[in-house]
């Protein structure tokens, strides 16, 4: 499957959503087309690539549609993480409000700096060495990786072996990980730079 | 220009600088496209793209290299940001390390909090009301937006009227902006729905 079909499904859910607190019903695939900046016949076989379908007219009922976007996103069970690194990002990410909302809950941070080790928090920092216990208690496979760049593959390494099956990855650097094991990198420096290109070649 | 080109000449340059870090002078394509990800047709391919040319094997002089991938790149000259939202995340990133090596300054944070008003810090946090003037003074393109979600459309537009011409938002919601405005987002709720969904079907 792609990843930015993934993506998009994502992003509908997150549509439908908000249409749903907003006492909607029922929802048209140029709604949702156009609320995320695809054509009418994107969503339409979005949808159906995943055996969701809707009325001759694209119409979806909103409770039918989210149950089947939760399903294929597995948003019907909680998806437990960990957080390597309890550095200001890895802070601001413990208690990054939209986690909770969405069904990701972080159970525990881990930090190689004694100093930073504590249970006083609502969601503790423990140290390397109790990793896998804690992956395994709570049936984690997701991990978040935000440490200096220097530390981030012997992270990367460590905790993979400690169970984790996917890295969300905020170090700048291309991680080497085996072929089963799902890296995202968020690389703050190359958005920048990105958008910075963009805004001088406004033509290209 | 593709956004994925951008993208990939940002990474070439992080693993160009790497080695001439290391004492190295001299890379090939195939180098670059092993450290990357992609084939060294590729990594020739991109570079020729912006008239920058290797020997006949495919063989480039590191400096002369990081001289044309600086100047596409625009990193010739610094890169002035503001952040808006200073709460933890907009916090975090006030301080992240790899900006300064990167050539990338923030120059001032603003909040719509005067608890969180301060001219202390290394980097001062503004009212709103300062922001056109800090982006005239500085020459400003660029903005982080940092907010809850409630708070981002409007502030993306403030943002915008202010004089900043791209946004790398972090608020999970779709922009509204016109055309000549650059918007990246980094959602992180989408990229470890991702990563979940490719963990729970590693065959697709």
């Amino acid at each position: 499957m792609n990843r930015n079909i993934i993506t998009r499904l994502s992003l509908y859910r997150s549509t439908v959503y908000r249409l749903k607190d907003m006492g909607i019903n029922k929802v048209f695939s140029d709604n949702l087309g156009e609320a995320i900046g695809v054509t009418s016949a994107q969503v339409r076989k979005d949808f159906s690539l995943f055996g969701i379908t809707g009325n001759r007219r694209g119409g979806y009922v909103v409770a039918e549609l989210l149950e089947g976007i939760d399903s294929v996103l597995g948003k019907d069970s909680v998806q437990n993480v960990i957080i390597t690194g309890c550095g200001k990002i890895g802070m601001a990410l413990m208690d990054y409000p939209h986690f909770d909302r969405e069904g990701i809950k972080v159970v525990a941070g881990f930090d190689i700096d004694p100093g930073k080790i504590s249970t006083k928090g609502k969601i503790p920092v423990l140290p390397l060495s109790d990793m896998k216990g804690v992956i395994e208690e709570n049936k984690v496979s997701t991990g978040i990786l935000a440490v200096p760049e220097v530390a981030a593959q012997q992270l990367a390494d460590l905790m993979i072996a400690a169970g984790i099956n996917g890295i969300l990855n905020f170090a700048p650097l291309n991680l080497r990980v085996p072929e089963n094991i799902i890296v995202n990198s968020v690389n703050l420096v190359i958005e920048l730079e990105n958008i910075n290109y963009f805004i001088n070649h406004p033509v290209d």
